[in-house]
């Protein structure tokens, strides 16, 4: 889906078609960048402060100061979606060290952030969500501090060619013989008990602000979780499997290296946390996920 | 030093003030971007064969395709230092994956890169090579293919930080306890025998230019070497600790976690190596290096 015609750059919304940065930018540079993708249902932010939170943790890890208060983010949000007229889909949000006359490692004591934001419409709750999708396992490449979410994206975007390449939507990684997360997605397996099992927070992943809902969610959908890392033999063997991210919310995983994970369609127990979660940011599930209730 | 004002932009020389590139670059969302940085000296590249045939290794393993010949690169080169009247210093190159309408991780089967260059004046024989630099050391937290020399620069960047609230130039980084190499350079140790150790060529260090510049001279400087991993104890009780790379050539490391290498000054060895790739690139060492002579 493209973009938004308005986005907002460094305090101002302007057309996509007039919105450029300097190629000395440090986040063009050095991928000295943090970003946020936040997702719209109903016209409202599901847990924009999730969001802003780890945004102002990724920041300081980066020693980025950040360029706005939560209230200020949030009229921001506010503006960008109205001025795209976006009822449902995705905010994009990048904060970077900014440009200087210099390429130089080190940069000023303190940055002055270029600060880039888009938004799209993008069904949440679409073909994903309902008949699962498929990934392929990748050794997982990337930096020492994934619990940051910055643009050093490019073992993510390898991973997706990969996946591509071998007809499957994405790929899982693993390290050290355990799963570490999703390319763009916390990954979560389902075993023989019917508990959902996805891996501890530490540096070796993204504190996903949707694994964070789901969470929340235990005590509603009755189901008992174990947070640990699983092998890739316990995903394949799974009885289910699923991705957790703000983009495609609940994505079941059917297959994993070509094999097929339990029946080979969405599981019992990823359709409760589908649900469960659709109804918490506010979704009418008989008419938008008739297929969680089947 | 500021960037030169003229800088190349996708085949075009333009003014710096006028070079934009769209935030949808490949190169700012995913840091999908290889980068090399070739030394000029008395007004000719130091070894640009080498830069451009690593461009084309780093091209190869991030999916983009080379977009100029050698012969075009090097034209390329020329147009850029002869538009900004520079006898010495550096250019910087960078191709990206390029800007799409979407923000996707996979990209389109076939990338159209974006090419930035600009080039600037710098002393390449000055106070570091002369005096000296200090260094401390700083967990290697970088991905996995240091060998591609991508713009997944963050690591170094904040290397760089730490390096300057220490006080000190530059940091060593280390993984698993050894040094890797430095945070933009490759790292070397002068044994008490006088011989060199700088660790071996794999997917955790960058195959620098200037190392095997260096290396080609052994037989001109009669001295031997090992190439193999070592540890910061080793650094901190060499005879020696250097560093090479295209910026600072051949810079004595005369400080360690705030403790002297040695005598606490350049030693014989370094100057030993200075005087022959100074000498190799045609520098007159009498007259711009006499102190390698002392």
């Amino acid at each position: 889906m493209p973009i938004g015609d308005q986005v907002h750059l460094n305090g101002q919304i302007v057309p996509l078609s007039e919105a450029y940065i300097s190629p000395l930018d440090r986040g063009f540079l050095f991928a000295h960048a943090a970003y946020e993708v936040t997702a719209v249902y109903n016209g409202k932010f599901v847990d924009l402060d999730g969001h802003l939170l780890r945004l102002r943790r990724t920041l300081d890890g980066i020693a980025l100061p950040n360029p706005h208060s939560d209230a200020d983010w949030k009229r921001i949000h506010q503006e960008l979606i109205d001025a795209n007229g976006i009822n449902e889909g995705l905010v994009y949000l990048q904060v970077t060290g900014g440009a200087y006359e210099a390429r130089d490692y080190t940069g000023p004591d303190t940055f002055e952030p270029t600060i880039f934001m888009y938004a799209d419409t993008k069904p949440l709750i679409g073909q994903a969500a309902q008949r699962g999708i498929a990934a392929i396992f990748m050794h997982d490449t990337r930096w020492a501090r994934r619990d940051m979410k910055t643009v050093q994206l490019l073992s993510q975007a390898l991973a997706y060619r990969a996946a591509k390449q071998a007809r499957a939507d994405t790929a899982f990684l693993v390290q050290d013989g355990k799963v570490t997360e999703a390319a763009s997605a916390n990954a979560w397996i389902v075993d023989e008990m019917g508990r959902l099992i996805t891996r501890n927070l530490s540096a070796d992943i993204l504190p996903g602000i949707t694994r964070s809902g789901v969470l929340r969610l235990l005590d509603k959908t009755g189901l008992e979780m174990e947070e640990r890392a699983f092998t890739p033999d316990e995903a394949l063997n799974a009885a289910e499997v699923f991705t957790t991210s703000a983009g495609a919310m609940i994505a079941p995983v059917i297959m994993l290296e070509g094999q097929p994970i339990g029946m080979g369609k969405p599981g019992p127990v990823t359709r409760k946390v589908q649900k469960a979660y659709y109804e918490a940011i506010g979704a009418d599930v008989d008419s938008v996920a008739p297929w969680v209730l089947a």
